[in-house]
Formats: structure tokens, C-alpha cells, sequence
């Protein structure tokens, strides 16, 4: 299933750009290739040394700027747009740009960018001082049309954590004393794709075993599993644009009893979380709720990142579930919940579900077992 | 095999840095998470909300900001580092930036930037303007440094060409009438995997079928393969971070009579590109060779883009094989051959190899057959 099937009207995502922009008091957005791109115009383009940029202005049909390989992607789109290409010579860009500038009537505007998003070598397009364009931010307003997903949207995620889910479940039976980290994220890797993830998964799969796994953000290494380790297996999908991002944690054997201890803990902390998630409940509530579990228990110390992050066309957007945040959740909004307690040297736990914001309070995607999973070997 | 057993001394990445940089008049280099810092730190991280940034000054040990989380990452190098954490709030990051660039004693100095890699997001933390720091581009400063490849950086190419190539001989076998693009995608990335790709693949395989192959960037679509369809797979396998990026181009049964002329020539313009190809020669003159073969039967207009582009520990890099480029070839230059015709609505072809300027010449790791490949069907 993609979430084109669905019918998407992007017209109507680029009239709610609108609005959004006119409430922020901005008089276009500049997007280069990335999310916010695909979620508004339905256009997929690799991020490269070739700048592909969309400028959007109310009351117009968006521009967009590519190189002339690119321009057939253009063709039988469901709506106008003017394009502006460019061939392979880069000291011929700029004028191209400049061009396109004018077509948007960006000239004396305020115009939105994304600082997470564009880079350097867009923003030099962009930055052109005659044509006094001020480049302002503009996440707040891509967040305001994106972090509410609709059904279509929800559907896709659903579909990419059950396709997780699977994936997990056939590589199990692989996890045994001997096997590399490496070997194991490929072999997820193949599970997710044979269960029906789009083949650019939304992040290599992280295996993170023994004393690795005190490093939330493990690359998958040469280590070979040996009994008594921990392991995390950090794993998501992809269908049609939209991702899930799951954790679980395993042991292979018997444990080393804190470790055993901490697993409960990071449970509660994880139900605590989803307990209190709810409409008009703020970001940074979800995010007290796991971190006082943790902390009460005398772990505060090594529950060393936030609760989560919102979860959708990206890995990591809008809202993040963090301290500081006071933004009231919304039905509609899809994120994780991901507490975890960290020993550095010896070992972790993690267990992160995908969660929907509803009236009723709160829908879990994911559905697999949060305890403690150990595996006899 | 991955690079890192060839024990790196990044030590002497970092001095060589040093000397471009004296010899281009820059004092110091910013680069954020992406390759150039990997290359010269060993040191992996995910491009994220959080910015990661390292900080080079001639004749001091490397700065890096990063995240808490990711502090582990910093344990056993085998160089001194100077290392500035933040916490979650993103208040508080702006004041770690400015003690890091104080610490790599940044003020009032012309700094070097990848305006490819470096965000907006990254930037806004360099532009301290009370600090009086020029931030000027530094891409030529790191091309000198990472683009005559050594040869423990040769071999995980070649490496990873071997994977490739093994995957794409255990998935020719499912091409068929009827599987989908992104199926055949699929197959072709758990190949990947099963033959010792790192799980991190270079890009997601290309599988364009009958009028898509006239697109050369296609993303895989639902569309099932038919009998007399042109077909053009392009993929890539990771070794330790260095990437191999191939394109063989199919037919499922007898195709039109034209496509089999397009694919002879393109077939000769990429033996005309791999013949000239030298210590020496320019990078245009590489382009024009394969371009000329092209444009003498009559073609020119269907060869949208430039003949290759560097390959290494990204998938696009210095040098660029294009027109107007007039860089001159060294031994130890990795870079694609990959020549295309691309008749819109119809098909195309193209045949891409990777290769290394030697000594002697050109090698080309890749050496699978590059005739039109008519499957029976």
C-alpha cells in the first residue's frame, strides 16, 4: 500500500501551507529536496550535488527548480507548477535561480526556509542580496501543516510497523551466541524488506549487543553475541514515504540481575508515558512521566536522551518528546515513545513503541511484548 | 573487510588537511556529520536534529560537539580529541558552540565549510558574528585531501564492487514478466546483503522498466515488467563506508530494434570514456570522448547528463566527469563511467562501471559483461 493510492490531494496540503504561512506572517516558503518537498508537491528527489529547490507563494502555482534529467518526474502531476531547469554546467545555476525568484515574486518577501533541511549550497541560491529576499525560519509552519497525519497517513504507519513487527518475529529464531551485530542488522534488514518495506528503509537497523548496547546510538559492529549479553534491536520500515521506528530488547540467556531490574523499570517508564498521553496533554509531560519512573527507581542518570520524537515522512520531526516542550498534543500527531536506561560499560535497555495522539487518548501501533525477551540459547 | 583494518592513521588525514588548508589560505575547517568528517576522524553519526560538528585548527588536537548521547563514541580513539557536549535543550546548544569554536580557537579567522553537507541548521550555530569568524568555502581544501584514494581505500572499492556484482548474478535469475520494480529493488537489496554489503547501502537500487528507464534518476513504482520491455538496474554495495555504484541495462526478450542500436553505442562510449582516461588528462576531456561516440550516431540529445562522478565514501564526489570541467586525472581518482541514451516515452540504456586512474592508466573494477543482456523470457 502507498499513500498515493489514498488520492492525495496535494493542492489542498499547499492551500494549508498557505494559511499556515499567512498566520506566521511569511510570504512563501523556499523547501529543498526532502520531506516537506514530497509532502507538499508528492515529487521524490535524492538529496545530491544537483540543488533542487520548491518555492511556494500564495495565491500561485509553486516553482520549482531541478536539473533538466530530473524534469520528466514533472510530468502528469494532478496540479500547476512552473519549472525552472538547469543543466550540468554549475556556473549556470545561479541565474537559473535568480529566474526562478522572480517567477514566485520572492523579491522583497519574507520567505520560510528549513534549517534542518537546507543546506549551504541551496541557501547560496537563495541568498541573493539585489532581489532583498529575508530568509526567515519556517519549520514552525511545515510542522503545523505536517505533524497532524490523516487517515491515509495513519494507515501507512500502521502498515509499516506491522511490517516491522514481522520482520522481527522471522529474525528471532537468527539470534544466537556467535552471530556479528553486522550480520544480524543485515539479516533484519532482508526480514524487513521481505515482509513488504519499500526498499529505503528509514534507517539502518541498529544491533547493539553486551556493552554496546549501553550506546543508544550504536553503529552495528563486528562483535560477535555471546551469552549473558544484552541486545537492542532499534528497527523501522518504510511504506510509501511513511516509517515506523521500533526497539526491543533481548538477552541472550540469563541476564546479570541489574539488568533484569532495570527491563521492568524501562517497561513502567514506557507505560507511564503512554498512560498520560493524551489530547491537550504538553510534550514535556510524556516525557516527565517516563523520565520520573526512571528517576525514582535511581536511574535518572543513565535515561540519558528524551521520551521520543514525532515520527512520520521523517525519522525524527516535530513533536519531540522532551523537557521544555510545552506543545499541547493533538489527535493525529504520531510519535515514539523510547525511554531507556544506559550502563555505561555493561549494558542497556530500550523499548520504543510508534503511538497515535487520538480524541479517545492514545493508539499504540506496535503491539509486541515489552518485557525483557530472554532467549534461550 | 572494512577499511578501519587497514589501521587508518587519521592522524595523518588531519596533517594533510593541515597542509591544504595552509596552501589555500584558510585557518581552520567546520564540517559537520557526513563523510569528511568520518574520514578524518573515524568517527560515525547520524545526520539528525542534532548537530555534530568538528572543528580543525592547524597544530591543535580536533574539537568536536556533539551530543551527550553520543560521548561514547569519543572512548578509544587513537588521537587526542577536545570534546564539547549539550544536553536535549536546544537553548542551551548555542552557548557549547561558542566555547567549542573559542576552544579551536576560531575568532577572527577565515574557516572552511562543505556548503553540500553543512545545514542551515549548523551554520547558524558557526555564525557567531561577534566572534568575527569568515566562514568561506572549503570543498576544494577536503576534495585535495579525500580524493586520491590510498590503498586500503582501493581494495574495500573493489570490494564492494565484487559484492555488487555477485548480487545483481543471484537476482537476474527472478527477472521475469510480472514482478514489479520495486520488487526486483527489493530482491536486489537482501542480495546486497547476503554477498557482504554493509547495511547501510550506498543508495536504494534503481530498477526502471520500459518507459521508466528513459528516466534516468526513477524511483522504483508498482509497475510489473513486460516482455519486451527495456530494463536498467543501477546499484551499489558499502564496504567499511566506501561505495561502488553500477548500471547494466537488460531487455526481457527481444527488444525494439532502436534500443539495440542505443545500446552499441552507448556500449562504445563507455570503452571510448575508460580509453582516454589517464594521469593527466582532464576530467572534459573523459566526458567529450563518450559524449562524441554519442552525438557522431546521431544521439546527443538523449545524453542528459555528464558521462560520471567521483565515488568513494560518498555516491556523488570530486572529480566530476563533465563538460567544463578541465581537472586533471591522478593516480588513485575513483570515479563512474556511465554513459546513457534516453529516448523520453520509450527506454533507455546505460552501462556504468567505476573505476581508478593508475599509473599505468585505468583500471575498472567492474568487469561484468556490458552488452545489452536480452534475457529469455
Amino acid at each position: 500500500m502507498s499513500a498515493g493510492a489514498h488520492q492525495v490531494s496535494y493542492q489542498d496540503r499547499q492551500k494549508r501551507l498557505e494559511e499556515a504561512l499567512r498566520g506566521a506572517g511569511l510570504e512563501g516558503m523556499a523547501l529543498n529536496a526532502g520531506p516537506s518537498l514530497t509532502y507538499l508537491t508528492g515529487l521524490h528527489f535524492h538529496l545530491s550535488e544537483r540543488p533542487v529547490v520548491a518555492l511556494f507563494t500564495p495565491g500561485q502555482p509553486p516553482v520549482i527548480v531541478l536539473p533538466e534529467l530530473e524534469s520528466g518526474k514533472l510530468d502528469g502531476l494532478s496540479y500547476p507548477v512552473q519549472d525552472f531547469t538547469y543543466g550540468e554546467l554549475p556556473e549556470t545555476w545561479a541565474g537559473v535561480f535568480n529566474s526562478a525568484m522572480g517567477a514566485a515574486d520572492f523579491p522583497g518577501k519574507q520567505v520560510g526556509i528549513e534549517a534542518r533541511q537546507l543546506r549551504v549550497l541551496e541557501l547560496n541560491f537563495l541568498e541573493s542580496r539585489e532581489m532583498g529576499i529575508s530568509l526567515v525560519p519556517g519549520e514552525t509552519c511545515m510542522e503545523q501543516v505536517r505533524m497532524r497525519k490523516d487517515e491515509a497517513e495513519i494507515e501507512a504507519m500502521q502498515e509499516a510497523v506491522r511490517i516491522a513487527q514481522n520482520a522481527l518475529q522471522s529474525t528471532i529464531p537468527l539470534i544466537k551466541p556467535s552471530i556479528t551485530e553486522r550480520e544480524l542488522a543485515a539479516e533484519i534488514t532482508i526480514q524487513l524488506l521481505r515482509s513488504g518495506s519499500d526498499s529505503q528503509l528509514p534507517f539502518s537497523p541498529i544491533v547493539a549487543s553486551g556493552p554496546n548496547s549501553a550506546n543508544p546510538h550504536a553503529f552495528p559492529s563486528a562483535r560477535r553475541l555471546q551469552e549473558g549479553d544484552m541486545l537492542i534491536i532499534d528497527w523501522g520500515a518504510n511504506v510509501g514515504g511513511y516509517y515506523s521506528d521500533l526497539t526491543r530488547t533481548f538477552s541472550l540467556g540469563e541476564p546479570e540481575g541489574e539488568m533484569k531490574a532495570i527491563a521492568q523499570i524501562v517497561n513502567q517508564a514506557n507505560a507511564a508515558a503512554q498512560e498520560i498521553a493524551a489530547p491537550g496533554i504538553a510534550a514535556q509531560e510524556v516525557d516527565r512521566a517516563a523520565r520520573g519512573v526512571i528517576e525514582a527507581a535511581g536511574y535518572g542518570q543513565y535515561f540519558i536522551h528524551r521520551t521520543g520524537h514525532g515520527l512520520g515522512l521523517e525519522g525524527h520531526e516535530a513533536p519531540y518528546i522532551r523537557d521544555g516542550n510545552p506543545r499541547l498534543l493533538e489527535p493525529g500527531m504520531t510519535f515514539t515513545i523510547e525511554p531507556g536506561i544506559y550502563i555505561p560499560g555493561r549494558g542497556g535497555v530500550r523499548i520504543e513503541d510508534d503511538v497515535v495522539i487520538t480524541e479517545q487518548g492514545l493508539l499504540s501501533f506496535s503491539d509486541l511484548p515489552r518485557e525483557l525477551n530472554e532467549l534461550e540459547i
